[in-house]
């Protein structure tokens, strides 16, 4: 069981990922006598959670990143790779960054995952999901999109489509996406538009199961559906989407099959693993479940393998209860703290007992003034949840890099109710009356009806 | 001279454009008895002067936007329309947006400028210029890639070239971004890359007339090309470019013609006016300047339209000096609000003395504590210039929006010399090994040379 490494010259760690489980085991090996290199796509990391802020306009993509240099600048054992692994060689223990061929003794993959439309593909272009940051632009685009679209249109029955979200997944990207939604229409835009009745916003939250927030206690879920209708979402369970085109969705409820008319449909249902986890497992044999995460021994690494490791979504753990650790940022912070705690262990000629996630408790916001909270031995609803969700998000946003700003705006936001990030950037943005064309035919008061018109 | 004019039904003002003309225009009639159209391609004014600011890392771009529809959501007399105007026609009294016709009895066009390559459209490829968001975080690509490739190369003069950052045009956009560059590379990332020197760097601003920032006393010119070569740029004046390809540069000074090998140009040199200046000129037969810029009349209208008007960038205003006023962003606010004020004087029967501009002053950022500012009657630099500076801007950025976010920002990278918002973002950013693989043969400490490189 116990591996004794030899440590000279430095051992090599690489890690591939600078998600929570790659960026946690980095710095847990800050102090190390090892060398690590970091690998990752982006020059940044990304604090996910809060990714559904940036969707709806609150914060800004910076306010929720940090550049990986900098957090790690003070780590003089750690090298930041900026690039894309394409390849591993557990044989002469190497990754491939194309041509480029990368040396390790340990191994930790933590290259996370993406969203999933359960085969579906076809989906993803009229409902896009969100898990990066040019994700979150596109869905901000599209959501302030679609009231500036609404006020230009004449037609009733189209402007209801523009004025009508749809969520697709009732977990807490879901709940939070939707709570914010109804926070925009019914509340930070109210006074913004002229031709439209903002009021007529339809917020629409869609589940497969019998409840919203299912890792959460049913109390905590029965609490957060009824926030959300009391902030004017639809909440509606034992849903399933069984298609999604142009701006139809096709819904069954129990045995009725009904469409609903939505320009913007927004997926937050389901993620699958990233890549990695095929590679891994034509490398080494290592089995995946459905989603592709790769099935990983008690420490973490994979069977036949000490010296590769898997963490975060990547990682199927089902080694404490029946069922696998969910896709969460504590869990993939834990499990990379783990593995940077073992490799130290080995290099000394000793070993960890093995990894055990200590649950602290799943928070989700609902909207200003209410969230719920359930941390076990106690359930929070409403203001104290609210404030409770705030503090620890601030405290976790400041422990890599000092988001102080990120503060600063939502208390700014509390008291003045505006989203001052509500761009709608990108390519596609400049084309916006030509894209839409089709759909919208443009309005304006006629000449002879000067009358304001403020509805 | 005076027009009367009849205010019932309600005297319709169209606007087109929404930068500092445009706004403030649209800021000054929100109580006057009119009813306003703002008419703008995107849904936000961008504060143009700090996106140097965005481009080189230190704010978001929403810091330095704000929706516009927040800005106006209190006038009940405006309507904000998302839109492109493509065409006008000064008899029927209407702009068309694609198929849709707005009419108007006073038109104000502000659509502003563009950047000119002075007709070597080609050189854009290689030398991106600034002026909107997209503009900023595609040189923030440019810049921050620009980095972590030259610590990926190891042919020592591929790495010189990544390290070389050119700038073309010495105004106050160029001598900003020159110097946020050298404070990049000398200071805030000075720990963050393990292979490369970064003090290697080379920031070099180019400038074809014998001064940086012409429209400065000659003094401070002197003074910011000083500062600007203690922050380790190297200000090269009197030199002309005549060729941007690839990654060279080709200039000419006095007979001389060299060659300067860079991966990242970037032009702050010229700028035409936007295509409405051709469109009016074509539909009224006004002249335009050399630089499409339409030549008004002393009370900004046109000739033969007395209720069209131009303000801003896209005006050449002459009837004050010999010389057309400065595409900066006080005359275009000045000249907004002129416009508004003489559209409510001609609903009483009255009239206005032709447009005044008062100059209050220029002032240019050059880096961390410096900075010049010329109010005619007092010159500043160093310490004071740039509080000056500071002050002033978070003044204007107060003035439409709360912008205190930016206020913490600044202060709180003036700390800890951070720079947060350096994401490399976008679809390009993706691809980013793909897309330089040509020239970067990458690199990697082999694995029997373990030694940590902390260079």
């Amino acid at each position: 069981m116990v591996d004794v490494l030899d440590n000279n010259p430095p051992h090599q760690v690489v890690i591939v990922g600078g998600g929570f489980g790659g960026l946690y085991a980095a710095k847990a090996l800050a102090k190390a006598n090892v060398n690590v290199t970091l690998i990752d796509k982006r020059n940044f990391h990304l604090f996910q959670p809060l990714l559904y802020q940036v969707a709806t306009g609150t914060l800004s993509p910076a306010d929720i990143s940090s550049p990986l240099r900098a957090v790690l600048s003070k780590s003089k054992n750690t090298k930041v790779l900026l690039g894309e692994v394409s390849d591993i060689n557990p044989e002469t223990q190497q990754v491939m960054m194309g041509e480029e061929k990368i040396a390790y003794d340990t191994l930790i993959v933590a290259t996370g995952a993406k969203h999933s439309y359960f085969g579906k593909d076809n989906w993803e272009e009229f409902a896009p999901g969100l898990k990066t940051v040019e994700d979150a632009i596109e869905m901000r685009r599209r959501i302030f999109t679609a009231f500036e679209a609404a006020e230009k249109e004449t037609d009733p029955v189209k402007r209801r489509a523009w004025l009508t979200f749809v969520i697709v997944g009732g977990g807490p990207t879901g709940v939070e996406l939707a709570g914010a939604i109804a926070e925009l229409a019914y509340k930070t835009l109210k006074e913004d538009f002229r031709n439209i009745d903002i009021r007529e916003t339809q917020v629409i939250l869609l589940e497969g199961l019998d409840r919203v927030l299912p890792p959460f206690a049913p109390e905590l879920s029965q609490v957060a559906a009824l926030s959300l209708q009391e902030f004017g979402v639809s909440v509606q369970t034992q849903t399933l989407v069984t298609n999604i085109e142009g701006d139809i969705v096709t819904i069954k409820q129990g045995d009725e099959i009904r469409e609903i008319a939505s320009k913007t449909v927004l997926w937050a249902a389901g993620v699958k693993a990233s890549a990695m986890g095929k590679v891994l497992a034509e490398r080494t044999g290592v089995e995946c479940d459905r989603a592709g995460r790769v099935i990983v021994e008690p420490d973490l690494s994979i069977k036949g393998y000490h010296n590769i490791f898997v963490v975060g979504d990547l990682a199927n753990f089902s080694h404490q209860n029946s069922k696998p650790l969910p896709g969460v940022a504590p869990v993939a912070k834990q499990e990379g703290e783990y593995v940077a705690a073992l490799v130290q262990k080995r290099l000394e000629g000793q070993t960890l007992p093995q990894f055990n996630y200590t649950d602290y408790g799943s928070l989700a916001m609902i909207g200003q003034n209410s969230a719920v909270v359930d941390l076990g031995f106690i359930k929070l609803k409403g203001f104290f949840a609210w404030l409770f969700w705030l503090v620890i998000h601030i405290y976790f946003l400041i422990e890599f890099d000092n988001k102080i700003v990120v503060m600063i705006q939502w208390a700014w936001n509390y008291i003045t109710r505006k989203r001052g990030a509500r761009l709608i950037t990108g390519e596609e943005s400049l084309a916006f009356t030509k894209v839409d064309d089709s759909h919208v035919s443009s309005h304006y008061i006629p000449t002879n009806n000067r009358q304001p018109v403020n509805v």
